[in-house]
């Protein structure tokens, strides 16, 4: 049952959900390799267990100098350096560079003993053969990438709780990590629940049904969150029913969603299903937000509980907004996802009430923003829609030419 | 050899390579399951094969009636009706509607026949039993979602080239839609090259040596941009190990990449390897773009070849802004991605030079974007950013306070 003390059936803002339903639940740990890691998030923050790149490396293509015996140097009083060897790629450097003497470097080659310094090829020229004129002078370190300077032993390489991105994994590679400990792909069951409801690949429908269009579209935006989708057996109009699937659901789950049937009746059902099971929290039942008032937020045993609207459209936007943030926490996301989105002006005054978020499908056209709308139970004007806008709660409409910010499908 | 005519060894601008570098190649198309198709690109537009929803549903909980017999409806006199049925979810709708009669309907549930509205609840209530009072007319058509109002047989669901969304997804479901026919990921063969790699795996490095730091990370981005990438074994600086490379990679590759090695000598040699094989042609040798000036864009056999600069910063940063747009396009995307991006002010004057697009890295702090310099070798200039900036070509500098768009890495 609910714990005393939490509000029961209770409406609360986007706002609130996103600030406060923020459950502790984490997903296991798994290990996974380098080359499957792009976008997974790591459990710990990985550290160097050796310098970086390992060895003092010249930047450019060019001679390995003592910089001291290039000071002074220009085009008028050139330094002269006998050129006694050259180092090749992927060779030791053993040549000792000594006073007044220069080793011909590649860019990415290892800098030789005795040389601080590497001057670019383009600032000398030969004077003959064996001999190098230097014209400008290089300061200490000058064209050369110190042993540590991309990590020192013990540097964080990358942080845990933000999923890595190519560059991490580029230098987790550079630095012999070929594997990674990752927060496992949230496991997200998907309830189908309707009397109307058939399965979606169910050809022809008998009266009065419609396919199941929640359980593919929910587990895409579940898995762009870092999820793993999983689809129940579609469950009746029945609170007894709905209970044993949450009950068999909260075994083997990180994350629950309820695609709740579209009456009352069948709304008040999933808030009664949920109630009725042990270690069962209500967090909200009812949300500020058109689309999308009779969300859900629940907790099973510590884990969320999330009750879509009854249309699709509205489930679809609500699973957006509230639903992929969860998965992503539970998925041991730290940070925060900032969605894709451009300027446009509004194409048209758009009246909103006052006391509610309102999320608003657009189409994009020449820098303009064109309202869609039409009732919340067709998909086709979100298929329509480029992206979405949100009228804040407080606001009562916004006047046509407004800058409006639309975030973006694609 | 490359095609007379061509110019052979030119820089481009970043500009033109994207207008103009448009390879015709696309991958082969294959068929995928619904539940797999999130991401992936129609090769066809779908046009759907029944009317949606397929028959007429009320869009509320209430009661279905005769418009006209509301017309006229108020508080003050209301319309009475006779409560002769009730639909029920998913079932067929048989009872008829006669004059001055309602049959009660939930949200999404079937039309009864003599209907052509629907009275939500909240405007009715129960004068005596069986009977209600409608307190407000209804329009017909109100209250209900026409048979094909979601969609007309015939309807495009999905467009060809526009990878599908979670919505597009849900349509096609309710649509009875359960395989796509969609471009195959774009195989990208990756070839890193380099007497001075050692393969990521490797614990102990030889002296000068380096780990692979490419494979994995441009095959990351292109996993992101759709592709299915494959590394090679590691190819020598040595222009005929190239040539059999490529040679090999062409014949089952949508994409190639080559890692260059870093030094010139490396770098003409990636070129050299290209144009000596039969059917290339070298779009570009060198892009206007800091860091990434020795990029180089080609064809062979109309397979797209991207040559990137040999460091690995430098590489990452041209495959982003070059490499996957190419990736997507090869995969059949014919929509532009907008990344994510946000605006911040400069923390400082930034210097760039006329004539090159400048990719300059940056780490956010309270709405600030504060560049991140260092020698391009570095990846943890790479690691530490949050995203990245652009300078155009034609600016010579930003001041410090200039309103910057970033680009997000996450």
């Amino acid at each position: 049952m609910a714990t005393a003390g939490r509000e029961f059936f209770t409406a609360r803002t986007v706002a609130d959900a996103l600030r406060e339903f923020r459950p502790g639940h984490r997903s296991t740990i798994e290990t996974v390799r380098l080359d499957s890691a792009w976008g997974r998030v790591p459990a710990a923050d990985i550290a160097a267990h050796e310098a970086l790149p390992g060895f003092d490396r010249s930047s450019v293509d060019g001679y390995a100098v003592r910089a001291s015996d290039t000071f002074g140097a220009s085009e008028a009083i050139p330094a002269y350096l006998r050129v006694t060897a050259a180092v090749r790629m992927g060779e030791d450097a053993d040549a000792q560079v000594t006073a007044d003497a220069a080793v011909a470097v590649p860019t990415g080659g290892m800098l030789p003993p005795g040389a601080d310094a590497v001057v670019m090829v383009e600032h000398t020229q030969e004077a003959m053969p064996g001999t190098i004129e230097v014209v400008r002078p290089v300061a200490p370190g000058e064209g050369v990438v110190r042993r540590d300077e991309d990590a020192a032993p013990g540097a964080r390489l990358v942080s845990a709780g933000r999923p890595l991105r190519a560059q991490d994994l580029a230098l987790l590679a550079a630095a012999g990590v070929s594997a990674v400990d990752v927060h496992a792909a949230p496991r997200v069951t998907i309830i189908p629940t309707g009397d109307e409801i058939c399965p979606a690949g169910e050809a022809e429908l008998p009266p009065g049904h419609v396919r199941d269009a929640l359980t593919v579209s929910i587990g895409a935006l579940a898995r762009e969150a870092g999820g793993d989708p999983h689809g129940t057996a579609i469950v009746s109009d029945d609170p007894g029913a709905l209970q044993d699937a949450l009950e068999l659901a909260v075994r083997d789950s990180d994350v629950i969603v309820i695609c709740a049937g579209s009456s009352v009746g069948a709304r008040d059902q999933t808030a009664a299903a949920v109630a009725a099971l042990d270690h069962a929290e209500i967090w909200c039942h009812g949300l500020a937000i058109k689309p999308g008032k009779p969300t859900l937020l629940a907790l099973i045993d510590g884990i969320p509980v999330i009750g879509l609207p009854g249309n699709p459209r509205s489930a679809l936007v609500v699973f957006r907004l509230i639903g992929m943030p969860v998965v992503r926490r539970v998925g041991g996301w730290t940070v925060e996802l900032h969605p894709a989105s451009v300027r446009a002006r509004l194409s048209r005054d758009l009246a909103s009430a006052a006391g509610r978020l309102d999320v608003v499908q657009v189409r994009l056209h020449e820098g303009e923003a064109e309202p869609l709308f039409g009732p919340s139970a067709l998909l086709s004007v979100l298929t329509a829609a480029d992206g979405y806008m949100v009228v804040a709660q407080d606001a009562t409409g916004l006047a046509a030419g407004a800058e409006v910010e639309v975030f973006l499908y694609v």
